[in-house]
């Protein structure tokens, strides 16, 4: 985590963090270690934490947008639950900021259909999509997401290392962007945005597969702890009683022993020499105890911001309208630039 | 042009017909008998009549938007000076229409990138585009002018035969869109628009070329009678006194047979009748003065209009207020078949 802690140390206040997230369903322990942490840890230096929910980016790998209000209202929740900080983060959907789609004709312009295609993120998420054939809103989602980051000038963008091609897309467009249209004294309308390289660990889901919120192999953050205590007991672990750490040969156990160590802020080893050979079962009662401890504070506050949506919308309400405002201005300025269009 | 009229003569106000030109320069005599006429034809039937001006679309196939605001006026401009009546019809911009480009992210679900690339409208543009690669706009390009065609519902397209692949992507864009996303009711959000073949023969560029705005072979509609003499003695011909009209052995020469005919509403066979066996020099006195005649009263509108600029802005502003209206109010039927998306 000290990368992202020292590349804003200096001076907080002047960078601005642009995150998201898909509204397609619960967030779970592996966005919460991966992600929410970090976002949550970069608010309290001092940063200006924009947080993008791309709606419209549902549609890219599936048909439909099944519940989307409940999937957006519940990011809301989970983003508030683990402390984001409302009052001083923007966050909003994408489908309420026009102006942000509109920068998209003109970053269009500016990148190839070689170069669409030749991103490994979106032939990664193909891979993985139920769709037959690749469509034209997957073809240019790296396209989409340079304008999230770039319409509020985002300087910073947490991401895990496979989403670092998409962010080079849009430091690419912010460069082209700004060697096509230059203002007349030099100035440029863009930041060239830096990744801030996520350093956690990878967790695995409960199949030993990626957890992912679509794979059905996830603890969602805002589980019962019944519901918790389940999932976990339903892990693939394998049949040596004694438990020991080792990534390579032995992934879903050492998998377990990183998310209780994960929640009690220890080493996975320190986890693995206490249940020593109490096998499968003394090892799920220990993840099981400790991501419940660990989350119960922030699941009790979700709990009790969740008895209140017309606060969620309110919020989003807000940051749409802050977006909107930053939006139009960006908007205005790429216009000017490229000589009122 | 029998096609357009019979298409819509039986209940003309029924019908709403979707036109437009990019702003990259002044429209020529080709864009006048090939198309502007027509509307012309079609508004006084009594259809309802939208005219984009998709400025967006300027940097497809090239780096800057030039003066664009000049030549956006320019257009409302032919288009006054011609007979559109700007009381009946809706002129507008692409870019002042934000809820138009929003419906371009689920348009953009619904086409595969195979589709986008085996349009062959879309490889005839980029083999006369002046940049090194396929850009992501100039891929996608099909899809911006399926947002143009359904976001105000019109439900006939007047096209010349290379813009048919274009329209089919719109086509394919409404009943994609109308089978994944039913109405309860059964009722369908987007009408499937229909093609209006232009029936008038194509003329050709002063160099026998296709005519065309970027190709300084073009006399354009707002040309003074001067300039018009000057083109058209520069024009391409052959060196046989005896003129005739045979567009396959001589296509320059037919050319030139062929504008002044249209000019005076008659068959180029008589034109080159009465030029006998005059020679070129002839040939170009007879269409310099039918093309002089002929745009006479609308040259000195033209003129007229020009001097009120505040006019032409007034008009763009209306139509853009109108345009808006609409995008937002197809933009709410679509995202709530969308499930609020």
């Amino acid at each position: 985590m000290t990368e992202l802690d020292e590349s804003v140390r200096g001076n907080p206040a002047a960078h601005r963090v642009l995150t998201g997230d898909r509204p397609t369903g619960p967030l779970h322990l592996g966005h919460y270690f991966g992600s929410l942490r970090n976002r949550v840890r970069l608010q309290r230096l001092g940063v200006e934490m924009f947080v993008v929910i791309p709606d419209y980016q549902v549609i890219t790998d599936r048909d439909v947008a099944d519940r989307l209000a409940e999937h957006t209202e519940n990011l809301v929740l989970d983003y508030l639950a683990t402390g984001i900080d409302a009052d001083r983060a923007t966050i909003f959907t994408h489908s309420s900021v026009p102006a942000l789609n509109q920068l998209l004709l003109p970053f269009l312009s500016l990148v190839s259909a070689a170069e669409l295609h030749r991103n490994p993120t979106v032939k990664d998420e193909i891979a993985h999509s139920s769709q037959a054939a690749v469509n034209g809103l997957m073809l240019t989602y790296p396209v989409h997401q340079a304008a999230d980051i770039l319409f509020c000038k985002a300087d910073l963008v947490p991401v895990g290392k496979d989403q670092l091609p998409h962010l080079e897309v849009a430091r690419t467009v912010a460069r082209r962007f700004n060697e096509r249209y230059p203002r007349p004294d030099g100035t440029t309308v863009f930041p060239r945005p830096r990744a801030l390289l996520d350093a956690a660990p990878l967790l695995l889901g409960t199949d030993g597969g990626k957890m992912s919120k679509s794979r059905g192999n996830s603890i969602p953050l805002g589980a019962d702890e019944d519901t918790t205590a389940r999932l976990l007991k339903g892990a693939k672990t394998d049949a040596d009683r004694r438990i020991g750490y080792d990534p390579a040969g032995r992934p879903e156990v050492s998998n377990l022993l990183l998310l209780a160590a994960l929640c009690q802020d220890r080493t996975p080893e320190e986890v693995a020499e206490e249940i020593g050979d109490g096998g499968a079962a003394a090892l799920k009662r220990t993840v099981t105890e400790a991501v419940n401890e660990h989350f119960r504070p922030i699941r009790a506050r979700r709990t009790e911001l969740a008895a209140d949506r017309g606060h969620l919308r309110d919020i989003l309400r807000a940051g749409s309208e802050r977006a909107n405002a930053i939006a139009d201005a960006t908007l205005a300025e790429v216009r000017e630039v490229m000589g009122s269009l």
